[in-house]
C-alpha cells in the first residue's frame, strides 16, 4: 500500500512541469506608462534608447583655466609661462567669449568648455595675478576634458525591456531626462489561508487550533517582491465560503495562492470546490519538502493550493510561485546565490526535487575564509527553520547524494 | 600650493570621523506600536518573549492512527496485530474519547493527540476493516508526535531589539498571536539637489546645463532602505530659496542630504548658508571618489551635504549615509558581500578611503568556478560607472596597493 495512492495523490508532477503549467495560465502583465518617480522596483517594458549624448557638451573634468593646448607646450616647474584672463566661467554658466592663442579662462569642474579651447590646465599647477595666469605644466589636447557622449551616447540602447530598476538605473534614466517610462503594471495576487485548525490572532488560542501563519509570511514575501497582496483571510472547511473567497481572488487579481487546502483533511473539499470552479491540473508535486500542492485554472486564472505547514508554503513560494511571479513581469529568473561547501552529507531522493534549508558559517582563518552551509532542520512544521536559516540549497531530481564539503549554491532568502 | 587649500577644504577628516560626527547628532528615531500587517522591514524595538508554547499541544506529525505504543510492540510484516478504531479527529478538532488498552484513534497531520495516546502509527502500515485497524509495525513512544514547545518554548526570547523583520520574521511573531509590536519609527530624510547647472527634466537642455541625477538616485536609495524620502527639488545658487529648502528640511525630517553644493563654485555658497543657519563641523572627508562633503548641524539636525557628481554623491551615500541611517533605527552596520578575485592590482593612497566599484564576473570550470571583481571607472562624473557595477570594494587609509588575484570582499548594491 503506498502512501500517494492512499492520500489520493495522481500522477506526481516535477517542479520544472508544475512552474509550466501555472506560467502557462498567467500571462505577462499588461504594460503602463508612469512617470520616473514610480519607477523604483518596477520593471521595463520597452527598450531606452537615449535621445541624447550625455553630456551634451564638452565640459572640464577639473577646477582650472581652460587653454589652447599648444599654448602650453614648453611650460615646466623651471620654465613658466604665462596666459592673459579673459573671462570665467562656473558650472551652468556659457562664456560668451571666444578664446584666442594667448588667452584662458578661468573655469570650475563641470562647465561647459569655451569655445577655441581644448584643454584645461588644472588649477594646482598655476598661479593667478590679477588678469595673468602664470603656470608650471603643460597640458596635451583633450587633457581634463570631458568628450561630448563619454558617459551615453545618442542613439545608444540604455536599458533593455525586462531590466529591474534599482537606484542606480532610475538615476540613467534620470540622466538623459526621461519623464515618463513604460512598465509592466504591478501583479496582484490574493492571499487565502485554510484548515480547520487555523485561527487568526484576534481569536482565543484553544487545543487543536495554531495562529495563521501562512497569510503573514506569504503577504510579506509578495510585498517584498514589489508586488500587490490581497488578504483574503482566514477560512475554516468551509465549502461556501471558500467558493465565495476564490471567486473573489480570481475576479480581483492575477493570481490566486492558498495556503493548507491540499493535504489530507481538507484537500477534498479544496478538489471538490476547484473542480467545480474551474479545472484541477495537478495535484502533487515531486518536491521535499511541499508535496500536497494543488494547481488549477479558475476562469481563466491560476490558483496555487500550497501546503499548510509553513516551512513548505515558504520553500514552495521560493522555488515555485516566485519564477511564475517573474514570468509574469517578463523578468528573467534571476538568483542571489552564493557559493559555499555543505557542513555534511545529504541524502536526497532520486526523482524529487529536494529543497535544503542552511545557514551560512564562516570558517577558517583570515585569507583563507570559506563559507559553510550548515543544514537547518526542524521539520517542515516549524516555522522557526525558516527563521534561522540564510537561505536554500536546491537539490535537482537526479541528485542521490550531496557530500560533505561539496561545493554547492546558496539561494540567499 | 596644494589644492587642498586652494579649494578651502581644512584638514580633511576619516570616514569613520565622519559617521561619527553626523552619529552624534541624529538620534535614534521615537518608537512607536504597529499592526504585524505593518511590520515588514520594520525595526523591533523591544524584545519578543514568547508568552506561549508553539505548538501548545501535542499534535500528530503524519497521517494515521493515534495508538499506545506499547499495544503496538510486536508487530511486523510476518506478524499483524489489531486495534480497535474507537474515533477519528481531524486538524483543528479535539476527540472528546481517552484512549484505553486495545484503541485507536484515527488522526491527521496536525491534529490533537488524544488523551492516552502516546505515539502515531503511520497510515501506510495500516489496513482498515470497518472499525478494526489490522497492522504491520511497532511505533515507540514519542513517534511521529510533535512535542509542546518544539518548535518555539514558552518564555524563551524569540526575537531581540534591533532586529529587521522580513517575512520569515514577521511570520514567527504570526506563529505566537503577536497582535502589535513595538518598532522604530521610519526616519524621514529630505534631498536637495543644488547647482546652476542642474535643470529637472521639465525644463530645456541648455548647453552647459545637464538633467538632475542625484534627486533620482538618493530619493530611490532611501525607499530602497524603506525610509520615507523628502523631495524637496532643485535649486540653484540662489542663496534665499537654498535656506527656505535647508530649514523646510530640517524641520519635516530627521537628516537632510544635499548634493553638489560642496564643491568648487557653489562651495561658498553653502558654506555661507550653512554657517548662517548653524554650526559647520566639517567640510571634506579623506575618501576617493567624494572628497567635497560638508557635514553641519541645523537646528539640532544633521546636514549632509554630498559632492554633485552622481557616482560620488551615490558611493558616499552607500559608505557614510546608509551606516547613519542604520544607526537611527538602532541597526547594526550589516553588509551583504561576497568574496571575490581582485581581476587587477589597484593602487591606492595612504590616509585615503578608496570606494571602488566592480563588476562581478565568474570565471573557471565547474567545480572550480572563481568569482571575479572586476572594477569598473569611468569617473566619477559617469553615472553609467554605477550602473554598469555590482557592488563596491571597500580600500581602507592604511592600504596602497590591492594585488592582481587579491581575496577582496564586495558588498553588493
Amino acid at each position: 500500500m503506498k502512501k500517494d495512492d492512499k492520500q489520493g495523490f495522481g500522477k506526481l508532477v516535477s517542479l520544472r512541469e508544475a512552474k509550466k503549467i501555472i506560467s502557462n495560465i498567467t500571462k505577462e502583465v499588461d504594460d503602463e506608462r508612469v512617470s520616473l518617480d514610480k519607477a523604483l522596483h518596477r520593471v521595463l517594458s520597452e527598450d531606452i534608447v537615449s535621445d541624447i549624448d550625455v553630456p551634451h557638451f564638452r565640459k572640464s573634468a577639473m577646477d582650472g583655466f581652460a587653454v589652447i593646448a599648444s599654448d602650453t607646450f614648453g611650460a615646466s616647474n623651471t620654465n613658466s609661462k604665462e596666459l592673459k584672463i579673459i573671462d570665467k566661467v562656473i558650472a551652468g554658466i556659457v562664456s560668451k567669449k571666444k578664446l584666442k592663442k594667448g588667452e584662458c579662462i578661468e573655469i570650475t569642474t563641470g562647465a561647459a568648455m569655451p569655445e577655441g579651447a581644448d584643454a584645461v590646465l588644472m588649477v594646482e599647477y598655476t598661479e593667478k595675478e590679477k588678469d595673468k595666469l602664470v603656470f608650471y605644466k603643460s597640458v596635451a589636447p583633450g587633457d581634463n576634458v570631458i568628450k561630448i557622449g563619454s558617459d551615453v551616447k545618442k542613439g545608444s540602447l540604455l536599458l533593455k525591456r525586462g531590466t529591474l530598476l534599482d537606484p542606480r538605473l532610475t538615476g540613467v534614466l534620470s540622466s538623459i531626462g526621461k519623464k515618463t517610462i513604460l512598465v509592466k503594471k504591478i501583479p496582484r495576487i490574493s492571499v487565502l489561508s485554510t484548515g480547520n485548525e487555523i485561527i487568526s490572532a484576534d481569536k482565543e488560542l484553544e487545543i487543536g487550533k495554531i495562529y495563521d501563519i501562512n497569510s503573514r509570511t506569504l503577504i510579506d514575501s509578495i510585498k517584498e517582491m514589489h508586488c500587490i497582496p490581497l488578504d483574503l483571510g482566514v477560512v475554516g472547511d468551509e465549502e461556501e465560503v471558500l467558493k465565495k473567497k476564490i471567486i473573489e481572488g480570481v475576479e480581483k487579481s492575477d493570481l490566486v495562492i492558498m495556503s493548507g487546502g491540499s493535504s489530507l483533511g481538507s484537500e477534498d473539499l479544496t478538489k471538490e470546490v476547484v473542480q467545480e470552479l474551474g479545472e484541477l491540473l495537478v495535484h502533487g508535486i515531486a518536491v521535499k519538502p511541499g508535496k500536497p500542492v494543488i494547481i488549477a485554472k479558475i476562469k481563466g486564472k491560476a490558483f496555487i493550493g500550497l501546503p499548510g505547514y509553513p516551512t513548505s508554503a515558504l520553500s514552495n513560494f521560493h522555488i515555485m510561485v516566485k519564477p511564475v511571479i517573474h514570468s509574469m513581469l517578463g523578468l528573467k529568473e534571476e538568483k542571489n546565490f552564493v557559493e559555499a561547501k555543505l557542513a555534511r552529507k545529504i541524502a536526497s531522493t532520486i526523482g524529487r526535487y529536494e529543497f535544503l534549508a542552511v545557514k551560512l558559517e564562516r570558517s577558517g582563518e583570515k585569507d583563507k575564509e570559506e563559507l559553510i552551509a550548515v543544514p537547518v532542520m526542524k521539520g517542515s512544521s516549524a516555522i522557526t527553520t525558516m527563521s534561522t536559516a540564510d537561505g536554500f540549497v536546491e537539490i535537482d531530481e537526479n541528485t542521490e547524494v550531496l557530500n560533505k564539503r561539496e561545493s554547492v549554491k546558496v539561494s540567499l532568502f
